[in-house]
């Protein structure tokens, strides 16, 4: 069976994972690379992003790899008049919406998107909504980390005197054995814990803890832990991209809790949300072939649609 | 909308439970137990099994709660040519061959059949697929338990001399930890242990912990604990049916590992079995209303079809 020919539109963090990622894939090959700049560096042909339309013989689904905040809501529709495509869309209030619009445009073009893949939204939202139908009187509860915040990294930064700052969310242990147990009424700030680590010059590192704290929105009502260390190590140990959580649903079957946990560990967050845009693509190009068109959530997907492996093979060594 | 209408064939520990969940699911209610004998203790009618036919105007979906070593081969091709079917099949290697055979009949009489549902074939199998569809060259290992064995306590009851007895398979803290970073060679001897409580008059002791450890297949080459205990101590504390796992999947995305971990701790074994065929119950309703026919495993239905709730509020609220 001939590839599937994968474009990726965007080259930043994600857009170089999803790059590399291609490469590991027994069924897909690299067509080439939309981008705004004229050269990039990689060996992958690079194609002018204005000119999308004309490049839609060259491959079968564009992974979009593209910022939430405004590009994926403005652009996102007009490649999909044009060409399969995956987004890892993350604004989760708005997801309703997006789907929509992509929807109405797939189903005018004969065009599958595949929208807010990713791990949350994407593998996250696929086990709160198994989890909830196995144990539909259950508690379920989303904790986030370890892993690093980047809005908070942000604030962290803009304090006076941080010379260099990361901050990492992590779940609060006695959270996580609560939430396995099935019990309720813990909120986001009980559930996790907020980490710093700071370079900073040592006459200024009390004012700046202090202003870490009274942050309002970001630090005020969590368990703030705030450490100074050295340029080197933070060079050495605090610029990776971890992340990960867990989707914890308990439910009680009469007098039984019986505990559901899916977890992530990831060492490189953009290359984990690269794998899931890139399983979802082979979901939408299957999906184009066998004649549908519209617009998806990983909700929507058969689950078989994802693998490289044909369903009868799944069907003998998975089940 | 009117609820689904739910009917049980086989009432032993699991379809007990199944009666149980059936009355936690919003949107179910229970039409009736089919069984053999002609009285049963619960609320429920009891329908005779021989006339499964004369009732299908009476429920919508058959709940298969039937044993997997020769009922369902046997029976199940039978149910579904009148209803629709789910069971809880778990010959794993059978498993192609008995989705070929309700498929077939399902198509000829216009029924849908969702086979090998539960946690291992099921849930387990659905994280399989998907973890190695996101990291393709990377290591999957799936750990049973800590959980009851239910062929290794039959195993060790049929020592001479052992009163009461259980085995519990435990896995391995080491090959746990070995799976989340993607180590490669663990055979299952390596990854579990075996540990049993033995209730036995203490002249007898030391020669049914050998004969246990001497157990060709089922204990020679794992790790195992054999724990004499009182009678009292015993009925407290192993009368349960608890068990649960984990499916490991790690993989490298150029110098950096990802681990994916699907954990289900289960206080009670059947309830948790219950619980997923009675979610892809709903499944093989809603296929049916919408036209299909024919046989599904758990990898080939969209997630979003085993959730009592709308598709539109699954998007808005778990996405």
């Amino acid at each position: 069976m001939a590839p599937i020919r994968i474009a990726i539109v965007g080259y930043g963090n994600l857009g170089r994972s999803v790059e590399k990622l291609t490469a590991q894939q027994p069924d897909m090959e690299l067509a080439g690379i939309f981008s705004r700049r004229d050269s990039l560096d990689t060996d992958a042909p690079v194609w002018p992003v204005a000119e999308f339309a004309s490049y839609t013989d060259q491959f079968d689904v564009a992974v979009l790899c593209l910022g939430s905040a405004t590009d994926i809501p403005e652009q996102a529709p007009e490649f999909i008049r044009h060409a399969n495509t995956v987004d890892t869309y993350d604004n989760h209030r708005d997801v309703p919406r997006h789907r929509a619009a992509m929807d109405k445009v797939a189903k005018e073009n004969g065009t599958v998107a595949v929208v807010s893949t990713g791990w949350d939204p994407g593998m996250f939202s696929l086990n709160r909504t198994i989890g909830q139908a196995l144990l539909p009187g259950g508690q379920q509860q989303t904790f986030w980390g370890p892993g690093l915040s980047q809005g908070h990294s942000d604030a962290v930064r803009r304090v006076e005197g941080v010379k260099k700052g990361v901050q990492y969310t992590i779940p609060s242990p006695e959270a996580l054995d609560a939430a396995r147990q099935g019990e309720e009424g813990l909120t986001g700030k009980q559930a996790h814990l907020r980490r710093c680590f700071i370079v900073a010059d040592e006459a200024d590192q009390e004012r700046i803890e202090n202003e870490i704290r009274t942050m309002p929105d970001y630090f005020v009502g969590y368990e703030v832990e705030v450490n100074f260390i050295d340029e080197a190590t933070f060079d050495a140990e605090h610029t990776g991209m971890p992340h990960g959580g867990h989707v914890i649903t308990a439910g009680d079957t009469g007098g039984y809790v019986q505990s559901i946990e899916y977890t992530l560990e990831l060492e490189r967050n953009p290359d984990f949300t690269g794998a899931c845009a890139l399983a979802y693509a082979r979901a939408a190009h299957r999906l184009r072939e066998a004649g549908e068109a519209g617009a998806y959530t990983v909700l929507e997907v058969a689950p078989y649609l994802i693998s490289p492996t044909p369903l009868e093979e799944l069907i003998a060594r998975d089940v």
